[in-house]
């Protein structure tokens, strides 16, 4: 098996190429300091729907069509949609799958969703099995908000370390040719428990799990840190981002200034959004807003995405269980850069 | 794309073989029809645990360890975990590979997910990406039945229609090399919605996605369904199995008695479980158990299995959403047939 590389980490023979993308975000993510990156701000949180779960649903259905009219494809032409989110059955997804009528596989990672799918769509366009895959996913505030923890209209405080769920959807089209970042690796990660039981910590608890894919990922490729311009975690905020620079130091891995969290960046640090941003669009905006921009103008060349997802459910957590973590990884490379 | 054939349908160049599973059931399962063929009957449906969902995951533990433990592979040997159910967030799934320690891809294909994550299995092996790949699925009528409509204790009617959520897990070892039958191709679903609302007949909404799947697989393959000893249905019970047949005869296709549904044949047509059985687990053990068996004796040669799966949530059906339906299709082949 050439194609993979120490114990987790997959190298592509022919990288899958990034050839669109849209971010589609609600007010309170236009108005922080990647505003200017997001492709399509929309205004009413609830996009003129009566339900947070339809307009959740209309932020991925938006995001997979412009990504789709973007680079002139056809829905014909497209081999697969990969997709998940963070409501129970991933309505969003399923239901969006209905819309586009594309062959569709399901995916549940929770907020690692987008790095699941990106790995995903790399196997099966590396493998043979596809020109073009379609990955979307998505996350809204309020509909996490009543399904984690408790309806907003109860207006209840938060701790210093909850995080605020992104509403939003990304998506992206990964193709075998064509113009774009390559997609030149991926590391699958593994579950790890810490035993964080606090689901107002979520930081903490997927940290431990972004840490191990690091170390897998750095370990299986022979890679230092600074072989990319930018390490970036999905929704760790700014808590979780601490403890797991804090971790890989005991491990001798030092990230220093080339590591960011989408969930810390995506709201500036604005203490109403406690320690940053969540949820499976966090990440996916980032990417698909400042990420893809900032390479097309040519400020970053390598950069590993990290995408973290607790696994647990409201049950879980009611029946004593802790907080499973797992991280996924992909790097994105301009292509040419060498 | 040598390896796809039509629009959604895959033939393996290096077909993945599939040389170890184990059907893990409840007792209502053992005591069905099919009891003999199930590895693995536990006595006691909370297999021990205090809660059903404990016991749920117990049960995906259980397939999985037997599985491993069968074909004498090492977890360090195993390149992925691909596994799903239908309890919100995937919590059966997530908190088995917490336990298991593998490269870990989290699936939602309600009960197609059997399909859905045996395709992937083998995309990931016949593209090259890995050796082996476990995958596993489960349900429990406990579990399933207080999440999706009402806890047992109410001890409401059902309607004729209505399906039993089977309890059990099933996980099999697909592998580039080895002694079983072969994963010859799979075909994945669209979501297909006939706006079927009520969450009592799933069947009814989910057949019209095994038809849409089935005549995709025999369109793109250039196939009759006289091609198969065996088109075997997930969890369509006896009404959806009606509907689904009825729906191909439309279209000129007659699946004849070589049709059969997981759904149909789990409880033998005992009124105590409706219209049949359901349920992640339903078509997964119904494959580990019989179908392997049958085709280890030489019974069987060509079997087409297409896991259905319903991917409505509560709430979607509170919101008045219709229940869209997915189908996927693998077909499993003996070695050395022709």
């Amino acid at each position: 098996m050439g194609k993979k590389q120490g114990d987790q980490t997959y190298l592509f023979e022919s990288p899958p190429v990034l050839i669109g993308a849209r971010a589609v975000v609600g007010p309170r993510e236009a108005a922080g300091p990647l505003g200017q990156y997001f492709d399509l701000p929309i205004d009413d949180p609830l996009f003129g729907e009566k339900t947070a779960e339809k307009a959740e649903r209309r932020f991925l259905i938006e995001a997979c069509n412009a990504t789709l009219e973007g680079v002139g494809i056809k829905n014909e032409d497209v081999d697969f949609f990969l997709a998940g989110d963070l409501l129970n059955q991933i309505i969003s997804a399923s239901f969006t799958a209905r819309e586009i009528r594309l062959p569709f596989l399901g995916l549940y990672g929770a907020c690692s969703t987008v790095a699941e799918a990106s790995a995903l769509a790399g196997f099966l366009i590396d493998g043979g099995f596809a020109n073009n895959v379609l990955v979307g996913v998505s996350s809204h505030y309020q509909t996490a908000e009543r399904q984690f923890r408790y309806p907003i209209e109860l207006n209840l405080k938060h701790k210093l370390s909850s995080q605020y769920t992104v509403t939003g959807a990304g998506a992206f089209l990964y193709a075998k040719k064509g113009a774009g970042p390559q997609l030149e690796a991926a590391t699958v990660g593994k579950v790890v428990d810490y035993q964080i039981t606090d689901p107002n910590d979520m930081g903490a608890a997927m940290a431990p799990a972004a840490a191990d894919t690091i170390l897998q990922h750095l370990e299986d490729t022979g890679r230092d840190p600074d072989y990319y311009d930018l390490i970036l975690t999905g929704d760790l905020g700014e808590v979780g981002m601490q403890l797991n620079a804090a971790l890989l130091e005991q491990y001798g891995v030092t990230l220093g200034s080339r590591y960011q969290d989408c969930g810390a960046m995506i709201y500036g640090g604005n203490p109403a959004h406690g320690a940053g941003g969540s949820g499976c669009a966090c990440a996916a905006v980032t990417v698909a807003g400042y990420v893809l921009k900032e390479m097309e103008k040519g400020k970053l060349n390598r950069v590993l995405v990290v995408a973290t997802g607790a696994l647990h459910s409201p049950l879980t957590w009611q029946q004593g269980e802790s907080i499973p973590g797992i991280a996924h990884a992909i790097v994105l490379e301009r292509q040419g850069y060498s």
